[in-house]
């Protein structure tokens, strides 16, 4: 921003704003330059919002000063969301945490951006409710941040990502105006469906500034099991199996024998290094019904030669298995300090291919490939370890991550399952979409968004944008 | 159309298009004209299309002699979508019904666009799975206009509508550009959600030509239940107890006193003539579970009062049950022949709200108003029955139409739970999205749409329009 104009900006936003809540020294500034992913990029100002009429006022004057915005959480993102890469100004709801309502009648949850994801669920759970989507980061990232990006989560497998529960929202639109769409009922086909474009848009063409989310009985009873591979295709067979029997999990995820490996190295919970995978699968339901079902789970695991199955029998016994699934991305870093965390995700029929391509991958551009990851729904996460610092190897790392893309893509599936386009990923959304889809996706931007003030650098790739996996 | 027009693009029809699946005879052209809803025009011309590359000569010859064109299915849509309203081309996409494959690995189907929904349901269950969206028409109405209006249906409550079920499309935009959207995989965040934004957007951004559907697994065991009440007040508390219990029903459906007065004048199957209301509700899922559950539905409808609780021991019975709920569109148009067929849905907690305003309503306009639906997710649906030919009566209809649209959105509901906006709900839209909700819409519709060829005249309302329930 240049010098005159950043000053009368300053100015006119301290009119409405509390000062304190505008933060433009470099030290303050450039916490906000970064998220979970590669890049980094200090904006010129950052303003905590606390309501509507800020926000309002935030994009009112960044269309009349001609300043990028660029909306944020905690920062947790995987693909780059929230990174000012045009620089500009961060708009900070993670501080706007003051409403989390549960409408008990209506089953339904009305919240603040800034609120964390987990305390809907704790919330929700006071009223014998719950909100589904789990993703790894529930605990310390936002509702907001989950809404831009479409959180998913290992639930997604039996309840869906955070868009199947997204009634309504307020927003403010990229020119400062503020609609409601949506509304609390299930049912609503009252023109677009404005709700759910906006949520997983990125932040690219709203601000959330409340949203209404369904929540959904909690169920009365869970039940977990884990099952040991000798091949990593039998555990594909077995997933494949079960769910045709008409089993749904709420939870089927997988870790390969590099991600056991990494944990056992970490922190010993006794899990065999000579397995090639394991599967850890959570059933919910109705208690009797459970019961009944976890026998046929470890019939179907048995049928596809499982090496072993087991069925926790406690609640302690059950929390120490998800410790090791819940271990896998600390392990990881700990052989390596550079974590690339990718999830192409393939249609469920194609996951043996993609285990097969991926070990391809991995000895082509000898890269240190882990793959762990929400199975059940083809949602893997490939993720390859690295140092940033090696040139060379992050070259080779490059070059397997587009690899995976184009993998995933040949197999008929897609670039993200739940992390979501960002800057990572834009240099690849046309061989996904085409350039007619990727038109009709920019034609709504710019109408939205006239003079690209909202998130600009995200989704849509600059003209020879290449994929950069550095801190530079 | 000018006579001129109209010949040369026939002509340019005729080089792409069998000349058979063109109809331009006034008798082939009038019953394109109209909808089960109100209102008819005849269009210029019907193509039948029966695959993508007609639809994209359709289109792009529209938009260079600029002909409005109407997308249609079977034309049972109850709000006027499918109406040719300034006339031009009807694109009937009913007889494209050749492919329904089942892919089971994947557990999915692809469909074109004429496919009967009733016939994706059955084919799934040769493979044990369900596909489970059920508006009252499916055994008539295709998957096209199941997507462009986003269908619903009983099973709603528990299942979701019609969009929760669509994984990707084939489509062909108004400018005449073949996009897939979408894909195969459950998660996918992959820019801009075009494929919930094109489904329910009532064939004005693009045409359907070929739709990717979620199937689940076929539930093990089904089980109904009957319960009559002496107050429509208490039904309503037994289904907000019910819900809040923990259990989700499958269907959870209502008939007030007069819909089963009508069923009764039709075709007495034995139901009480004093009772206020009565519930059906049918419940699914493991043999072992509903059992128990039925017990627990059973003891909740007691505790609001409920003067008889009846479970269907025997299949047969549960037909039975199902046969009155099924019968009342039939049974009220008897009463009197027009039929308007509203759904405006409410918040669940309002649902008691509702039936008072509706009480209100009927009193007021001295309207025959008939209440039955969907009651567990507030998709009520209030059936003003009376004769066209009344003019006095009609005007009176109209006037408690547009009450039912204020009353739903004071209590937080909305317009439009599964019929649509089409003509007949446009005047209406304001009200409930607000002047700028409505100015974000439009903005889509011109940045895909700018000859504004693709369904002209539905969802947005012209400047001073008015609900008209005539048919002159």
């Amino acid at each position: 921003m240049r010098p005159n104009k950043e000053r009368t900006l300053l100015e006119e936003l301290q009119q409405t704003i509390n000062s304190e809540r505008i933060l433009t020294s470099p030290e303050d500034c450039v916490s906000y330059g970064f998220d979970a992913s590669f890049g980094a990029c200090t904006p010129d100002v950052v303003v905590q919002a606390c309501s509507t009429d800020e926000v309002v006022t935030v994009m009112k004057l960044a269309n009349k000063y001609l300043v990028p915005v660029y909306p944020r959480g905690q920062g947790t993102s995987l693909s780059g969301g929230p990174i000012p890469v045009k620089r500009g100004l961060v708009l900070d709801c993670s501080q706007w945490n003051n409403k989390l309502t549960i409408n008990s009648d209506d089953m339904i949850a009305i919240v603040s951006p800034g609120v964390l994801t987990s305390k809907i669920d704790e919330e929700a759970e006071q009223y014998g409710y719950m909100y589904p989507p789990d993703p790894s980061s529930a605990h310390v990232s936002t509702i907001g941040g989950n809404l831009a990006e479409n959180a998913g989560g290992p639930r997604g497998l039996k309840y869906g990502v955070t868009k199947d529960y997204v009634l309504g929202l307020e927003i403010v639109t990229p020119e400062g105006e503020v609609v409601r769409t949506g509304g609390k009922t299930v049912k609503n086909v009252t023109g677009y469906d404005l709700t759910k474009l906006i949520v997983g848009s990125e932040g690219t063409l709203a601000v959330i500034t409340e949203a209404t989310l369904k929540l959904v009985p909690r169920p009365k009873a869970t039940k977990t099991l884990l099952a040991l591979f000798d091949e990593i295709v039998d555990s594909g067979k077995a997933i494949s199996a079960l769910l045709k029997s008409g089993i749904i999990p709420a939870k089927m995820e997988l870790m390969d024998q590099a991600s056991i490996q990494a944990v056992e190295a970490y922190e010993p919970i006794g899990l065999p290094l000579d397995v090639d995978a394991l599967l850890l699968i959570e059933l919910d339901g109705h208690p009797v019904a459970i019961e009944e079902e976890i026998l046929e789970v470890e019939r179907w695991c048995q049928t596809m030669h499982a090496r072993e199955v087991k069925i926790a029998e406690t609640e302690e016994m059950a929390a120490e298995f998800w410790r090791a699934r819940k271990m896998v991305s600390p392990a990881i870093v700990r052989v390596k300090p550079t974590k690339i965390s990718e999830d192409a995700t393939v249609p469920r029929s194609k996951i043996p291919d993609m285990f097969a391509a991926l070990k391809e991958i991995k000895d082509l551009y000898q890269v240190d490939l882990v793959v762990f990851g929400h199975a059940g729904d083809g949602n893997l996460h490939p993720n390859i370890i690295a140092d940033v610092r090696d040139r060379e190897e992050m070259e080779r790392v490059e070059q397997a991550v587009a690899a995976i893309f184009k993998a995933a893509i040949s197999l008929g599936g897609t670039l993200s399952g739940e992390h979501g386009i960002g800057t990572m990923k834009a240099p690849f959304m046309e061989m996904e979409v085409g350039e007619m889809g990727l038109d009709l996706m920019k034609r709504v931007k710019q109408a939205w968004d006239p003079n690209n003030i909202l998130n600009p650098g995200k989704i849509f790739p600059d003209k020879g944008q290449k994929l950069v996996l550095t801190n530079g």
